[in-house]
């Protein structure tokens, strides 16, 4: 229990493979838990024992793969289990839920960069899970050469059926988020090109106003 | 290859538990066979390698079990990919497909005994499947105590996670059925309480004209 319990808040971080989204959102629940704020750090595909299985056969689904149809209705599946048993619960409680990417990751990558639409992946999400959005969607961009570096530095990563996928099809996925970000007050672009100290102090900015609305 | 081929047909078997339709669903492409009809037999959630994967996710589930939104999402993933690399490469090289359960399924169960809603399974199999339809679906009832009977003298067959619901459940289930065939002219209703020589005698009144159509 937290000593000053705080409004339940729900962050997700976003953008492509290699911007530090992991990293950034370690980093935001330890600043919370030197505020006295309880947070639960989780990630998709996954976060509960269902959504983990899920998380198996997307990311190395057998034979040729998965259609992009069938690739939206898997990862709405196991982030309608991770919303009902993970997400839901925590805020419920008062704690904070941090999120490594949501259904913005859907929407750039099936929705636009897969060719599903938009609309499709919104429409599985309102049926998966209510509809549920973060309170604040941090987009983390970065220029694509300086994830590629970090992207090699990675040891023993092997790409996976989606992080494997071809450049054009990643540069379709940045451009997607970008355009879900215009317009939408509740997603932030963070530029992530510099240290991780750097974005880190960056995402407080971000953050810090929901402290105070929440204290 | 056929000696005489017919045009492709898509033909579901439909109903409760222990009701018989693969038995129904053999016969059927046995019969088509004598006539020098090639027929694919498949099942749901199942037939292809990804579908079958997803099968064991849900007749097998972790911990407490899918919520039905979940469940719901998993099958429209299992049928997308049965749908895309079994169904319709069957059909587009001209062979009947004959398939034990099909959406109606999702319909009874998850729509309507689950609560989920039959507006909401229909969007899932829009989005997953190009709501893809059979051309006739038998809907096959029999009475609650003659499935009982059955269902008991089956071998070694451990009831599955959906099978194993209370009788209430599965009354719901029948009463989905019915209720979707009603105003429905692709599905017909087939009492399937007497031998299955009766059963596929019926089967086959229902299947004939198809045939004239087709040829």
């Amino acid at each position: 229990m937290s000593t000053h319990p705080k409004r339940a808040r729900f962050i997700a971080f976003e953008g492509g493979e290699g911007v530090g989204k992991s990293t950034q959102a370690k980093l935001l629940v330890e600043a919370l838990a030197e505020r006295g704020i309880d947070a639960l750090l989780t990630r998709e595909p996954g976060g509960t024992t269902g959504a983990e299985m899920i998380r198996k056969l997307l990311l190395a689904p057998p034979g040729t793969g998965w259609g992009v149809q069938a690739e939206a209705l898997l990862f709405a599946a196991a982030r309608s289990d991770h919303v009902a048993k993970a997400i839901k619960p925590a805020l419920i409680s008062g704690s904070w839920v941090v999120c490594d990417r949501f259904v913005l990751s859907s929407r750039a990558y099936q929705g636009l960069a897969g060719g599903l639409g938009d609309e499709e992946v919104l429409a599985l999400h309102r049926i998966g899970s209510g509809g549920l959005m973060p309170c604040r969607t941090l987009l983390l961009e970065a220029p694509v050469d300086d994830v590629a570096k970090r992207l090699r530095m990675r040891d023993g990563d092997e790409a996976d059926a989606i992080g494997g996928r071809n450049e054009r099809y990643h540069a379709d996925v940045a451009r997607g988020f970008a355009g879900l970000a215009q317009g939408d007050d509740s997603i932030v672009q963070i530029d992530a090109s510099g240290s991780a100290e750097d974005v880190h102090a960056a995402v407080m900015r971000e953050v810090e106003p929901l402290l105070e609305e929440a204290s």
